[in-house]
């Protein structure tokens, strides 16, 4: 168990702090990178000796983040992870593990590694944590301060767009506007742009695309095929599930994923009415009312039918 | 001319007013009606008798806020604009052109054809002058106010992403998730649902796209036989042109649309480098740096080289 800090706590331990390591979690995304560097960047301001480490390489698209920034060689004094819930998330930094002084984190599902523990569950970013822990540090935003700071409040948001938003996660982003924050920019690297592969991937998906049930139901399929000729992440993947309950009057989506002979994963997404997770029970499957999972064997044609079929069934259940 | 007055003028011209007539622009947007029915149900709440119109059909996605408001149909003794920067933009309603006593805009390009005008070209929207306007009226936002006015917030400024988002746009959206906003389901509405003719013209496009010069230009088609079978709109069109530039490492994105026999319009959208307007010039053409357009004559083929050429000429001179 781990002591629960307040952030004006956090920042004292910082504070009386030096050669400091900040950790992040593997497989790097931009509320961990943006925190990181946000805190590296504060804490420097105070003439403190900093190193922010991860144990993946930085997607290239957050370089705009990390690249300028010189990183020294030091033997740590004090170590801090940041948005890291558990040790296992560190890595190939999972050396550190039982050496974390400080942890800042707003999983719910954090173990409490850490000595000290700073978490509030209720933030949309661990940005949003760091954000207050630098208010209390007492330094200055600057412009390369508040764009990490945005990206982790932006990419954890979808935006803004997500439940998980506050009033709070608003009037922060307000405040990093004011600080310099090119936003539009950031913004359009992060949300709009697109590789080559997620397009081409796209269009094979929409080229694959059946509506069912009077356009309640919208189908695609990924085959293994397609996944060696696009060369997409599994990580990419996530959005082009997404694509067939973006359609309009869509009520279940439906993914239907090649993973060998006669064996598909299925990801089910549904509007507000039918249970996705109840669905996918039907299969074995299972997971939020929303967004659910199952594994069906069989050939293509019989997944389908068996899979629209309970799709049907859901949707004359709720008329 | 119009005599400017304040967000506190305003109101207390409204708040001497009753019988009022709110009118919003055709082709109606997120903006205008928010902003048209969010000060509806605000001065409904002081007792007074007021309706908007606009003169074109409201679209499906927006009839949440719309749909379960009455209309009284009475003779107006006040008239009031919103979003409408020209007495032409009234559509099928510039019957009251001459006599709107005031409008309330964000359009730097407004004609000042109303007797007395709240306009606020540095707002992202004009439901944030409606916010101001509410706020002077001494109302208190409840939910339905607060859908509209966020739902104007946020189709102007692309859910806080484009560059003319402000500080006070995130705190007065903060202020309208404090009112109750359902934004999640409103920003899924708004921009992850696409109706099944977009989704066929995305795909028709992607299955068109082709690559230049190491990846630096892409290139799409429309023809009309494609417009013909997915019914996309022209307003719908807009979405997809800007698809070749999101494609990462684009520096030009070209959507070529064939308009008739021998008869191409094309689209250019450009990164940070090469200016688009520059590029169209070439071809009788013109626009903004970022995005740009022009007409050009031939057989596709003709028209594919003249444009990639020039393409071509631009990335040369930006390496």
């Amino acid at each position: 168990m781990s002591e629960r800090v307040t952030a004006s706590q956090a920042a004292r331990l910082l504070d009386g702090a030096d050669h400091i390591l900040i950790l992040t979690h593997q497989f790097p995304d931009g509320d961990t990178l943006g925190s990181g560097f946000a805190l590296c960047l504060a804490l420097r301001k105070l003439g403190k000796t900093v190193r922010v480490a991860c144990s993946d390489p930085i997607p290239e698209k957050y370089e705009y983040m990390t690249a300028h920034i010189p990183m020294p060689d030091f033997e740590p004094a004090y170590v801090c992870a940041v948005d890291v819930a558990d040790v296992k998330l560190l890595g190939g930094l999972s050396v550190y593990g039982d050496r974390v002084d400080l942890c800042i984190d707003h999983h719910g599902s954090n173990v409490e590694y850490a000595q000290s523990l700073l978490l509030d569950a209720g933030c949309a970013a661990t940005a949003m944590l760091i954000f207050q822990v630098i208010q209390q540090l007492g330094v200055a935003l600057d412009k390369d301060i508040a764009q990490c700071l945005y990206t982790g409040l932006a990419t954890d948001t979808g935006c803004f767009a997500y439940s998980n938003t506050t009033p709070r996660t608003h009037r922060i982003a307000a405040e990093l506007l004011e600080a310099g924050c090119r936003y539009k920019e950031l913004n359009k690297l992060l949300f709009e742009t697109k590789s080559l592969s997620v397009m081409a991937a796209e269009r094979e998906a929409l080229n694959s695309l059946e509506m069912h049930f009077s356009g309640r139901a919208a189908l695609i399929l990924i085959s293994r095929d397609m996944l060696a000729r696009t060369g997409v992440t599994e990580s990419e993947l996530d959005g082009i599930a997404a694509i067939p309950r973006k359609i309009e009057g869509v009520e279940i989506g439906i993914t239907v994923k090649e993973r060998g002979e006669r064996e598909y994963k299925i990801s089910i997404r549904t509007g507000e009415q039918i249970d996705a997770c109840h669905l996918c029970q039907n299969f074995g499957g299972g997971g939020h009312a929303r967004a659910a999972g199952c594994s069906i064997e069989g050939s293509l044609d019989e997944v389908k039918t068996l899979i629209l079929g309970a799709a049907g069934r859901a949707l004359e259940e709720n008329p």
